[in-house]
């Protein structure tokens, strides 16, 4: 119907997110125009800033809106250990810990041939160089403790000590098959005592 | 941290939407920053155009660009029948159904006085003014089987019937498809009660 044309175009583009369906989008939409107009301004505003004004930092590749993130910007931060992780939100676990006070580097994704997501995605290449910058000691490797993950951290292992680094993985405290972003802090916490 | 300002202000605003706590913005807000940047604009180009053009049909209440929606705006309908439902998802499963050829009231809501929802807020006096136009001779309640949606059914049809108009309910049955065994009491029993 032309008459509901932008309700429309609004519930396929809500099916763009990741876990929503038909039914969700559906009463997304209804929830923002019935009841939250002003929501769906604040949130068409935050999507467009942070599409617009969202970058990678240059180092560890996380999301900054600087060429530097805080974190690698912190002079005060142990750059003599570096911390190998999927995702900002595996990082976000790894910092609440307040466990760890080396640097980071994101992968943002992991190796899975099957999806097409190879080395060149994880940036492989600039984590070669990075641990390599004649300040990091050690790679303590933080992927998921999942068949991807396991894979990602062995490549990027083999990788790294075949130019001579020292690698650690976090202990496997973590439960297997779980992901990082959901397990509790504790646990995270002894993993990354116990890395080996 | 504020190198992050604009991802941290995107997760709140998702955060606005039903059903959606920290963690699921948090993977939606990363899923569009890091794989779907196109996306995230369709979105927010979605969510403005919505609400800036989506009004209520003069007529049904539920949700056109017009000042009448196309059903109510279709000459073809059964005009002497009158489906009262909550929602417009409601409206489009009726729709689907291919069984009903009568206009609609769409209340946006149901009574709720715990949530502060009032006959007022689903437009009772509208609904009162559209079912004595002179043409409706039959109100079809279609509101939900649950508590709320009884009362709400329960009210207009009370108001209705002491105007004088016809008003009929859905009936309540054993779901098509389903096994007797699997079926709550209470159906069974109003299956019975209402046997044809």
């Amino acid at each position: 119907m032309n008459d509901t044309h932008s309700l429309d175009t609004l519930i396929q583009a809500l099916r763009r997110l990741p876990g929503v369906g038909v039914k969700s989008a559906q009463r997304m939409a209804f929830h923002l125009l019935q009841h939250d107009r002003a929501g769906a301004l604040v949130l068409a505003r935050a999507l467009q800033q942070a599409a617009e004004h969202t970058g990678h930092c240059e180092r560890c590749h996380t999301f900054t809106e600087g060429r530097i993130c805080a974190i690698c910007a912190n002079a005060e931060r142990d750059a003599t250990r570096l911390c190998v992780l999927e995702t900002p939100a595996d990082q976000a676990a790894m910092e609440r810990t307040g466990a760890f006070h080396g640097l980071y580097f994101v992968l943002m994704g992991r190796l899975s041939p099957l999806d097409g997501v190879g080395p060149r995605d994880i940036g492989m290449q600039q984590l070669m160089e990075r641990a390599q910058d004649g300040v990091v000691q050690e790679v303590i490797l933080a992927t998921s403790f999942t068949a991807e993950g396991e894979a990602t951290a062995y490549a990027i292992s083999e990788a790294l000590q075949r130019r001579g680094v020292r690698v650690t993985r976090l202990a496997r405290g973590v439960p297997v098959g779980s992901e990082l972003e959901y397990v509790d802090l504790g646990t995270i916490a002894h993993a990354l005592a116990d890395r080996r």
